[in-house]
């Protein structure tokens, strides 16, 4: 069945592709995608050397590069470099050709067009990855994560991407599969002797194998916690009394980091108004505005929108003027903070400090752990800093375990753990032979739409129009 | 002189550069660059197989590509495609390599700042050509073309700067030289040999000479006022009462070539607000929004910014409401155009023409060449396209004849043609040999500095660093 769809697809697919591979606009070069089975007769055909003979890429070696000219007629377009891959060694497992061409809009848009008339069509979002998945090149998490790791920003998910794309989490699932698959197929072949009533499957067996796979399976759902929070960041919101400093404070923390990272040139990241990464850990505050318009926090904070802030966030900074807040007030304020904050962490902020009382301040507030901090004057801000990182503690994440950031990953494993329980609970029972098998084998099911070795055309469609043209 | 300066500028060269070379930005891939002595020493500290081991770079042979990772110690930073290219068959000249790695910001940016810690320095804008004009893979006109090829967003602009960059304006300045270099060589004989009163450089064939060559100069002179339309576009004037419709004209013609561009996802172009491409010729706005403002043409025209776009346009549309305007009173206004318009070309556009009475609109402005268009409805906007195209007549231009495109270029012709001149003056005066070959010296260098052979820091500077960084 999965056979046919991919073979459905295959035939589909049977067109040679083109699309820009780096990002639009101009730059010093950009490279053009050609794959499928045509590339190397499109190519031939607008691919030449100085005196306009071919360069008859169609008999080069892989991964050789190739100098000569883009011409249509004898209008040269551009002289470039191409790039040969021979099926099935290129990133889509198809025969397939890379022409890094001058950055110029307008180079790239005729080369385009040439390879069109030449037999071409436009590549849709992510249809490299996707022939590559249909090739055998990557599974369905693997592909994914190519995705994720284009778009990761902070060390972290960057890490967890990569170790998913290249195979961490698949071979993980494949281990669970293996086993499962065997069983299943001796619980099945006990079908076909039903009425001899023999147990190929020892139940004993059988009950440890399912209850060791419910246990990985469950540390894998609990990892997604921390997955998500790598890949989106933790949330973090900012709150207090409107005079306390809040926005300051937010531009001071989002300023440095943007700092650091121009220190490269041409690299400034794309800036996302509330996203910070500090030692490789993204942070993503959450919108707070709700409380700026609010004059006393203690009357206001029941009917704005800073609890709807504090449900969402992971950690919660109280930030409070140093100069305008008896320890008194403190202590009800945080009281009733604490009343809503669940389980997130809470940090406790004073601003404004002066250097010369801030021994009485910290006496005042000795019966709490208060970071002190001038935001304007960009004082303790790295203390503050590290405080963050530390409540999450990305030295404790160890990489090389396997961390789910997938929702999809998620959700099939939590059916996929259903199951097996449904499973457990018939082994207890005594139950019949096949209704075992239909647990298991919708477990494997699950298991295999992880990787893709289950899958569907709805499915592929969903997970690859979210790439860009070009991949 | 010149080969002290460059021989300087060599040690000043001497490390070894990167630089991201693709636009800024996601994609489905980025392109890094390093160039320099040190490239296979620095890549091969970074760039492993699977198992960590060196790919041993430094051993591959120039245009192959070789797929491993990038990593810093056992952290993998991306799996990427290296291209090794070997001095000095590589763009700068020097043995280079490029990194071919996933599209996302973050990689780009971790992999630069490994190649920076393993001693890289990022590269200055144009760097990279700079290398390639320094170790004789260009000259320098050739260089400052890459620049305009890359800025180039009409077909005719792309065909000049493409010409160019492949040495067709070089191979012309060189041919004049090495004429020049020859009489020069002879006329500086003599003067070693000035007692005895030879003439090894016959006077009459110099002459004939140097007349042949300020001839082709002057040709070269003047094809840059169709260079310089071509490189930066027609100026075109919509001039005509606030109510002619000339901002909706101008929208339809705009608008109309955005959607062309637009047909080939991925490749939209910058839009620049006042420009428009028809058959390959770029055509430029220039701003009349002061004339919007007047209420009669007639009587404002005198004092408003009409005539500073009129004298700067080489085509003015006078645009003007069939229905509004008698015979007459289009005399009158045609007229004062007339007076101001030097030898710019009048287009007269009749506009918000109704299919009932056009054949009465016809025989009224009979004796004036109109086309009628509608704006509102385009209609007839085409043949208004194919008017502006036939001014220009792109077709004539033939594109294989030297077209100079840029300012410092024709300086440098302007003055060499003068001492030319001089010296043809002197020739008819009888003048000494020494001051002959003073001006012929001249004239060499003005040459010269166009190609680079002669050339300064100075020079080279204000030239590379109007390019990007990664060029």
């Amino acid at each position: 069945m999965i056979e046919e769809i991919l073979n459905q697809m295959k035939i589909i697919l049977n067109d040679t592709i083109t699309a820009l591979a780096t990002p639009h606009g101009s730059g010093a070069i950009a490279v053009i995608r050609l794959s499928g089975k045509k590339s190397f007769e499109i190519i031939d055909k607008v691919f030449f050397d100085k005196e306009f003979k071919s360069k008859k890429i169609a008999e080069q070696k892989g991964y050789t590069i190739h100098f000569g000219i883009i011409a249509e007629s004898d209008i040269v377009i551009d002289e470039v470099l191409v790039s040969v891959f021979r099926n099935p060694h290129s990133y889509s497992g198809e025969d397939s050709v890379e022409i890094s061409c001058h950055g110029s809009v307008y180079i790239q848009q005729q080369i385009l067009q040439l390879l069109l008339k030449h037999g071409a069509r436009m590549a849709n979002p992510g249809e490299f990855t996707l022939r590559a998945f249909l090739n055998g090149k990557f599974d369905l998490s693997q592909a994914e994560a190519v995705a994720d790791l284009i778009a990761s920003n902070s060390g972290l998910s960057h890490q967890v991407a990569m170790q998913q794309m290249r195979g961490g989490f698949s071979n993980k699932i494949k281990i669970l599969r293996d086993h499962l698959v065997n069983f299943a197929s001796l619980v099945e072949l006990e079908l076909d002797f039903s009425e001899e009533d023999v147990e190929f499957a020892d139940r004993t067996d059988l009950k440890k194998l399912v209850h060791s796979i419910i246990g990985i399976i469950e540390k894998l759902v609990m990892s997604f916690e921390v997955g998500n929070v790598i890949k989106n960041g933790i949330p973090v919101a900012i709150v207090g009394k409107p005079n306390a400093g809040k926005s300051t404070l937010l531009n001071v923390l989002l300023e440095d980091d943007r700092a650091i990272v121009s220190d490269i040139p041409g690299t400034t990241r794309d800036t996302i108004e509330d996203e910070m990464i500090i030692d490789g850990v993204l942070f993503r505050f959450i919108d707070t505005a709700g409380i700026r318009t609010t004059t006393d926090v203690i009357e206001q904070i029941g009917v704005n929108k800073a609890f709807d802030a504090i449900k969402k966030s992971a950690i919660v900074i109280y930030l409070f003027d140093a100069h305008e807040i008896s320890s008194g007030d403190l202590k009800l304020e945080i009281d009733l903070i604490k009343e809503h904050i669940g389980n997130s962490q809470l940090v406790i902020v004073a601003n404004k400090i002066d250097v010369e009382n801030l021994e009485d301040l910290k006496k005042e507030f000795a019966s709490y752990d208060v970071i002190y901090i001038s935001a304007k004057e960009h004082k303790n801000i790295n203390e503050l800093k590290q405080k963050l990182v530390g409540l999450f503690d990305a030295r404790t994440v160890n990489t090389t375990e396997t961390i789910v950031t997938n929702a999809r990953h998620v959700d099939s494993l939590k059916r996929a753990n259903e199951a097996l329980k449904k499973a457990i609970a018939g082994l207890d029972s005594g139950i019949a032979g096949d209704l075992l098998a239909v647990e298991i084998r919708y477990a494997l099911d699950e298991l295999g739409s992880i990787t893709g070795e289950v899958t569907n055309e709805d499915l592929l469609d969903s997970i690859f129009t979210r790439f860009c043209i070009g991949k």
